[in-house]
């Protein structure tokens, strides 16, 4: 998608560790028309798809997925938490996911009630690197018993393997830009 | 707001600790219809004024405010974190907010690169009860020299002090639903 990758190109930053900042307008301040832009082009890739369900993570990927939502319906969105809350209970999906930015493991969970055996689900996410966050959202679909229609990607680090190994799994992994190669010394990104 | 209303009697639950359950709706599967509906009923409310940015907090916030954002000229939405993590770098703005739900007081962060004095803001967040979280976004605005315009909450806990607070302080707040009096025992929700 065109007008992700100029985005990213303009206003990312890369920085050392392969860690892409995107902040200004994806992950921290949200620019609500790429958002919805993302969304129409999701629509179209995934068009005849039967979506009954968009399933997301905290926190990034929920402003995408709302805004994506209109684009299928204005289907119900449902996002995973990442920590266990008193507003959380009764019975749950959980899967651990061990995140690279924040250096650590944490649970995902996703309440029962919102999950249905049978119903198609569309995953969304802001990034796709090495697949911990996706593959905990995969183990939950799996054990709720829902179709998983695809999955969509804002931005694919290409160049590590989660995309690799989930298109290899079946899944029709859809991301909207690839990153094939960052440099952070000379700040410079190529897309695949 | 009646369909607000409506739907949190219809779907609502309220549990002992005065917790009121309305996450088949609201904070973990969303209905982006009624978001969107919800964003057009604040951009009723607060016609007029200029709001350059919408400002909330993570997680429950993004997805009602990036819905809202679509009736404020598409302006920018930016959250607060509520950690740290190694992709916030720079300088930052930093509130102390105890959040009754989940029994601790956590940080809440937004980038200096997101808040230029002057900006005029529009605060958004699901629930206001002890006003705590709005306490701290207050605090993040006055740091970085913004002008906090309203604030719009979806569901306020009347017979708590946040709103009161708030409204006496000379803030500008407009709930699409305030709630008077829960009862944990007998099921019930009563509106102001």
């Amino acid at each position: 998608m065109k007008e992700l990758e100029d985005r990213i190109r303009n206003d990312g930053a890369v920085k050392p560790g392969e860690v892409l900042k995107v902040d200004s307008f994806l992950n921290h301040q949200c620019d609500v028309t790429l958002f919805e832009h993302m969304g129409a082009e999701w629509a179209r890739i995934f068009a005849g798809k039967r979506v009954d369900k968009i399933l997301t993570i905290e926190a990034s990927g929920i402003g995408i997925a709302c805004c994506a939502a209109r684009h299928f319906g204005d289907c119900p969105v449902v996002f995973a938490k990442k920590s266990q809350s008193i507003n959380l209970d009764g019975d749950q999906y959980m899967a651990k996911v061990y995140s690279y930015t924040k250096q650590k493991e944490f649970p995902i969970i996703v309440s029962k009630r919102f999950l249905t055996p049978g119903e198609h689900v569309l995953l969304l996410d802001d990034f796709l690197a090495n697949g911990k966050a996706m593959h905990g959202l995969i183990d939950i679909c799996n054990a709720a018993g829902v179709i998983i229609e695809g999955i969509g990607i804002a931005i694919e680090k290409g160049f590590q393997r989660g995309g690799k190994e989930l298109r290899e799994a079946g899944y029709d992994v859809e991301s909207l830009a690839i990153i094939k190669s960052m440099n952070g010394d000379e700040g410079t990104i190529e897309f695949a």
